[in-house]
């Protein structure tokens, strides 16, 4: 979507001017899996040191380590307090954090290691899925300043009323990084993951699928809800409510030939998600997006009378099931009327235990359901000032004979229900339609 | 030393009478390598609650799991902060004690995990081998007298200055446990291990030894200062500057099997180390020790003048080198004078290595070495009264044609260095000879 665009970029550091940029690194589990990653990831840190820059750096836990801590948890007992399932599994990215200074000092670099409760990261206390509320950091601030490498665990924080260990959540340290970098005001939040950045798709369906320098957050959080999983929704959220510019990039890119953090050239490698300001020439479609693991559900013959919808979502959504496209129908005999929705593929077996007590009280009605479905989505900010991209993907897909079992739509998205065994025929006819795969 | 004393026992309970006592138990590596042992830890616990003791819990971390912490901090650099190899090490008991909180929930027991610096455990700033030096721990109390248990990490602590996690190194998990039990009052501070108390001498060599249901702090200490390593050394010291009961048990006693913590019944299991004021009859010698891992030294033709003993054993105290047995004699021709001394068999080569440097400042004198030589010692409160101990040890062994190479005597000690291949022949003549076998 964008080119290069040189002095052209908003920088945002008009009230920073000649100061170096201030950069928060994060590292994810397959970056830090053992010491020699480790190892590697520190001279990544040490570029940017070097060329002048002030480094924050989030680790999360080495590949592997939260999983065993969880199958401790569960063995303990599989309903366990969430306080105490925060203060085993928040050890994996205490380690990463003292291994890594570790080797930042023992290449000369000045550094130290940060938990959770030392910063503090201070969270809300829905421990397990914690919610960063604030991150006063004076001493953090300080040391950042004189140039001390701060290195920080990623996931955790403090719940400050009962002084406990909290976590984030799966993949928190996408959102520890951003909620850093917002509270240290960091120029940029570099994200270091196992891919080079974000695609126009997935490149294993479409080789000719391109990394795109720019993307917005609306369009990356319609990406990564629509399964192109590269960064946690949350920390999206949270950039993007805070407009801080966040670049995925590849850890196991060479750290000689990443260039150190500067506005003239951070857009030359990896993908930035900024706002859609930033980006100056835009595509009207940037990307397409797939998910399989989707489960379809229809209701048939059901009673049509008001309230019927509430009283099938409303158990649904008491259950904690996430209901994503609905379509209704009038049934054959016009009587009667047809629901179709989907669930993740997950949920569908709770999702129909629901369901069937549902029926039991709404009066009979038939339930058929299917996993073999996959939901197929075409993104851009550009949508919003271009008709007829709805059509034309309409008629494309036609024309290969595939089915459109159902449609749901934002102002940047339009996403289509499909047989499973199209998806991959369907994300290369629309990845070629809107010419994606073009310089 | 002491048989079963009942009433006559000074509790020390005078001032707390009719409450319910306060113990702290502490459970070692072997005790809690995998959930399945953290449940029988957590039954021997939920025996004490639910005889309306009030509990806490010290643990150490999973067996094997610091090794592999060190491993990696090793990895990273071998040079490495020791704040930093705190911060990593420290793990592996916040593990322990999140996994067994979740399991005393888990069997309807009220109980939270605590970290060193939640409690706190205030240390000063040696890392890696930090000394506690307060614990004040007022929340800790007061859940504690609500009759909630406390799950401790052992090991560690806080370093408050610069608000960095600290270790008390290898071993400080016993040290953590009894600086609780003074902390908190306790009456008791159960150590439980992987033997069922200390033995008159090592089982293995003599299978006639007899548990000892006491022993005076003195006499611990020289037990475990000779070799015999059920307690880490410096737990011992602080017991007894505190006059804090410990009992050394196994956790490998089925829990059903050991009778609640109760003053009048608590020396029927285990070994109690206490004041000797507590053990009523006293023999002349509780136990034998032996080191085998010990080293001799002997500088042979060394110029007799004054000043050479500080000249020699200046420098390896300088180098952390621990002398123990010194032997001067006048050398064969009477003009100059032989040293022997022994220092611990890991210490042999950095000891010849200051010597060499010794030997070209003095002028040149022979050095030899061995690592061929055996402690044995003969440790008895008794012996404090009691003359002729000495005598009757030399006698036995000379009877046996074992050559006796340099000797030290404490008030309550006397060891021989001796041929290590007569070390097991000397424990045996000695556990003989004062009939430590017997009722």
């Amino acid at each position: 979507m964008s080119r290069r665009t040189g002095a052209a970029v908003k920088t945002g550091l008009g009230e920073r001017a000649g100061r170096m940029p201030f950069v928060v690194m994060k590292f994810g589990g397959t970056s830090v899996a053992n010491v020699e990653r480790i190892r590697n990831v520190a001279r990544h840190v040490k570029r940017e040191v070097e060329a002048g820059n002030k480094v924050a750096v989030v680790v999360s836990a080495m590949a592997g380590a939260t999983n065993q801590l969880v199958a401790w948890v569960r063995e303990a007992s599989p309903l366990h307090d969430a306080r105490e399932y925060d203060a085993v599994v928040a050890t994996g990215e205490q380690v990463t954090a003292g291994l890594l200074a570790i080797v930042l000092q023992s290449m000369g670099i000045t550094a130290r290691s940060w938990q959770g409760w030392q910063v503090p990261i201070v969270t809300d206390n829905a421990h397990g899925v914690a919610r960063i509320r604030d991150i006063p950091g004076a001493a953090l601030r300080t040391r950042l300043e004189q140039g001390e490498v701060a290195v920080i665990t990623g996931f955790q924080g403090i719940e400050p009323a009962r002084n406990r260990v909290s976590t984030l959540g799966r993949g928190g340290s996408d959102t520890s990084a951003v909620a850093l970098a917002v509270a240290v005001k960091a120029d940029l939040c570099d994200i270091y993951t196992d891919v080079d950045g974000v695609y126009t798709t997935d490149p294993r369906i479409v080789p000719q699928a391109k990394r795109l320098p720019k993307i917005s957050y609306e369009e990356m959080l319609e990406m990564a809800s629509q399964g192109s999983k590269v960064l946690q929704t949350r920390s999206v959220e949270l950039a993007m409510v805070h407009n801080m510019r966040v670049r995925v990039l590849s850890s196991f890119t060479p750290p000689e030939d990443v260039t150190p953090v500067d506005p003239a050239t951070w857009d030359r490698i990896g993908t930035i998600i900024c706002d859609e300001d930033e980006i100056v020439e835009q595509r009207v479609v940037s990307g397409i997006a797939y998910a399989k693991d989707e489960a379809k559900i229809t209701l048939l013959n059901i009673a049509d009378k008001p309230g019927i919808a509430a009283a099938v979502f409303g158990p649904l959504a008491d259950a904690n099931i996430n209901v994503d496209m609905i379509v209704q129908n009038l049934s054959a005999d016009g009587k009667s009327t047809d629901i179709t929705f989907t669930v993740q593929g997950s949920e569908l077996p709770r999702a129909l235990e629901v369901l069937k007590k549902v029926a039991a009280k709404l009066g009979a009605f038939d339930i058929k359901s299917s996993n073999d479905v996959a939901k197929v989505s075409v993104i851009g900010i550009g949508m919003r000032s271009h008709a007829g991209v709805a059509a034309q993907m309409f008629k494309a897909l036609g024309e290969k004979g595939i089915n459109i079992l159902a449609i749901s739509t934002s102002e940047i998205k339009i996403s289509v229900l499909i047989d499973a065994a199209y998806a991959e025929l369907a994300v290369r006819t629309l990845h070629g339609l809107y010419e994606l795969g073009k310089d």
